[in-house]
């Protein structure tokens, strides 16, 4: 397993699992930045003591699979050179999760490898198993469609959605490793404040699997900055096509996700610390009779679920291992 | 000034805004757990060096004014004892917010004054400053109606509000002093976690209220707590009546706030931060072309102008002060 | 496995773990507040789906081993039912940690089970490897005797400690699950304090062994309380014996911990987070040129390494399994 | 009152301090990374709406006074320039702090203005009160020897110190406004760290003044870095000359700190919440009869008492107003 860009915090996250996975084998991990490094000097407590190493394709090619953690953009021409090599690749940049091209690049920028868009399996693995299983790339999902997607797929396969609004509060690891006014603690303690009003780029993907679901409908998408670190929750607001009583909402998701190993359907709203270090999603979907609206919500770990644990869930099938090795119970 | 129930998280900051007010003088400080003890002794940051008391009308009611810092319930029956007194009171709990008896006994406890209801004004000060000007009896709003309906009344005035959902973001310290699995640290650090999901009782306030401004329409209400101490953010997401183009919309808060000393009309969206221990509420609006709603986001100190400080601004209105007075600018 | 007391945090710790433990059986988990609830509601983050029960010795005793995990005082009686009916236990509280009557009863209460005082094992694991093995009852350490203990060892079992002062900064999982003032989370956010200053309990504690290793010195120990969930950092100021170089104090410590599975000598100062939900302990070592003192750190996790996963390690030695097993690496 | 320096945290603190000042104006606000930005935007909570410009001293030096907020060694040009033009100046860096050259190039730089040395009064205000008031350049302390040395001086004055270890625990605002790994939100929140062992710059000012106070002994410092925001406390441990009783103790700080508006000598240990946002500093002093030794916690603000007001504090002092002036009491 060559893991590209282990020294952010999902990449991180990636060598850690990998690294106590029954059947994967830590194989190079690199840097762009962090190079010559330790991992474990980066992060002492995954406690992975490995040199992070330049990429060099000819040389970190000699894998079976990948992990790609790289910033959008950055990471086509990577994937591109994976898969030319004959690696299999999951993806964790959004270059991939978008099938249309213009709204690729209306969102992001210029795509640099798009004869792969169509290739790739999206892989929110609840949504996509079979498409995942037989994937040799997988366009690992953004941290905020996984939940809302997980919190909406059965409304929308039930043609239920006629207009949602999905109000998000995540964790600062979020934004990623990168030191900013931003990420500062000074900025984020005490503090809650929503960012990126009407242009997450994560606004797309959820409207496209939506959209594939059986809900094509505009999204109104917000995130908001809380003071944690990990951790994630969507409240998505449900106007339903017709009304929606209390009892078939709960039949509805109690079927949907039955036997789902990491995905827990709960009976009260949950917190986001119920989750944290974890592959699960827990959801809890209400009925308000007073507005007739429908209420579902969905927390998630961003760096598991929301990303590095979603990606080992997606590797064990793509290479046939059962799908919650190496994932805690 | 007397304080009934200073030992709260509200009332104790009630005495430390009077202490310092130019204008009022410190009376009877009441408490009904903590009698005995100073007031310092329990909030030493508030630096207010007084000896709780307990209350006892026929002594304590020798005042020209009073906060009521109680509970709902237990409100009623010590606001009529003042008024028959003789004694202007702002009311910080919920027994006079709800102009009809059914409605909050159906959302709360039996009503013991009710035949006060109809004479109080609902304190809320930019929206109702005649009407509290001339009150003996001020219901002062709740901590989420006073961030929602700020946010809202610009659109509900112009009959634009067709639908709306509330999604609102607390510091636990809104939860109050109570000592619970709910307020302690460990359950609250790193964690987001909504809270009395389709049935908050600051719910039926915020139609009421929003009904009289122009909008009588069901409202989806939904709290979250987020791990800080003071502050809240409602994020209010509208689909209006009619289109509302960003100009429009620029234009209507502009207009609807002008010369409030208290109402600061942002042009980003506001972090609850910036409105700590201060009387200000910040709002941002947007127009969101993709979806045609209107997102209003309102940042506020929930136990500032949420609660205590908006007390003071109503008081200072009721005795004929200017209406900062003893408020930080 | 029976594990009275589960309904606490650090019972349902030690519940979570010997759930995973590849060769412990989870038996009857009980608890004097919460029984007929189910752990996983009280704890939802640790998934153990048990119903919490009453504790019945005539029912509950037919377990090979038990974690007692009460209060002090109330432990030592069911520490000595325990162990009439021949069960093995490693009991967290305080009850059995001193060996001096005398000295037990002037810093806690009355002991009623002081016959066995003299029989019980500190489980201190690292430095009472031996005895630990043979035992069928193990005293487990306070959290901070843990930290502070391992700390300082190597230097006093070296004869070099003159004089030492311990300043420890713990999370407030610490305190415990009972609501308080103490533990409300506006009491704890954005502030640090000293408590107990120069009358906590862990001080008898931590002198005992100290003298035991070698350094029969009265200690100076102060715990202050920060803004943390779990972990434990002390800041041990030794005033050597006699002059102690850089060279010779990382040498006592390389050589102290050698081929210890969960003591890692490190050459920075620790940060809590390293070692989260680990039963590592983190060791510093810092021979101070300028005023000769010797300065050590040892951070742990005060819940697992402090307290439950320290209570694994010493069963698996209890019952002859693996030191490591069941225990994340 | 000219501000240099005014976009970091301690000079935008000094700039709102001033705009509400009763007898300052506020003047040209100056910064070397922000030119050209509203103070406002960078800091909305502090209500600046002022310009930040680029520091010109031909325009800017016609000012009676300023305060210069610079790093070390960026400080000492700007300060000469100042007092060239005949302004008066508190400088808030470490360069006019320590009076033996040699000193302060060994732990910080080469200075650039040496021949001012001599000049600066040192600005802990209630241990250099009538200096300060004479003075035109006044070196403002540092932020932990502010604490340390209010805790100490009493014992030290009285030849009472004979050895003595600093532990303190601190703020993330401490380390700046520059966004680093150190002050990223998801290294700092829940973890604790040791940082600078046995090498902050502080040292040797705290060792300076001890010294001058009476207590000429190399000292023991060691920061911790902990999870909030503003905030300082000193622990100091101090082994006594001579024995102290509690009493005597109890009668020294009452005695010495007797009249001073801002320090307050309490009974209990402080908690650094109860000096947020104020220019008090709070310490408790305890004789620990078991080991002889005497412990003494203070705890301020570190932009506050640490820095911004105590400047404030000392301007009114150098410019003849009261010394509370425009300090919230």
């Amino acid at each position: 397993m060559l893991i590209a860009g282990a020294s952010g915090y999902a990449g991180a996250i990636a060598a850690r699992l990998v690294a106590r996975h029954p059947r994967l084998a830590l194989g190079p991990l690199t840097s762009r930045s962090d190079a010559g490094r330790r991992l474990s000097e980066l992060y002492p407590q995954h406690r992975v003591d490995a040199v992070l190493e330049e990429l060099d394709l000819d040389r970190h090619a000699d894998v079976e699979a990948a992990i790609v953690a790289y910033p959008h953009g950055a990471a086509a021409p990577v994937v591109a050179g994976l898969r030319e090599r004959g690696v299999k690749v999951v993806d964790l940049s959004a270059d991939f999760r978008l099938t249309d091209r213009a709204t690729y690049e209306a969102w992001y920028v210029p795509h640099e490898a798009p004869a792969l868009l169509g290739s790739a399996a999206y892989g929110l693995t609840e949504l996509h198993r079979e498409a995942i299983r037989g994937a040799d790339l997988v366009a690992n999902p953004g941290c905020f469609p996984t939940a809302a997607l997980l919190a909406l797929a059965p409304l929308a396969r039930a043609g239920l959605v006629r207009d949602v609004v999905v109000d998000a509060k995540t964790g600062v690891s979020g934004a990623g490793r990168a030191a900013t006014q931003t990420t500062h603690f000074v900025s984020v303690t005490e503090n809650v404040r929503p960012y990126k009003v009407g242009g997450h780029r994560h606004t797309p993907e959820i409207e496209q699997e939506l959209a594939a679901l059986g809900a094509p409908v505009p999204v109104t998408f917000v995130p908001h900055l809380v003071p944690i670190d990990e951790g994630e929750l969507t409240s998505c607001y449900v106007t339903p096509a017709e009304p929606v009583s209390a009892a078939a909402l709960a039949a509805l998701y109690a079927e949907a996700y039955a036997g789902e190993p990491f995905v827990e359907v709960v009976d009260a709203p949950p917190g986001v610390r119920e989750v944290r270090e974890t592959n699960h999603c827990r959801i809890f979907a209400h009925a308000e009779a007073r507005t007739g609206r429908v209420i579902v919500f969905a927390a998630i770990d961003n760096l598991w679920k929301g990303t590095s644990s979603q990606a080992i869930q997606n590797l064990n099938l793509m290479l046939g291992y059962p799908e919650t090795e190496g994932l805690p119970a």
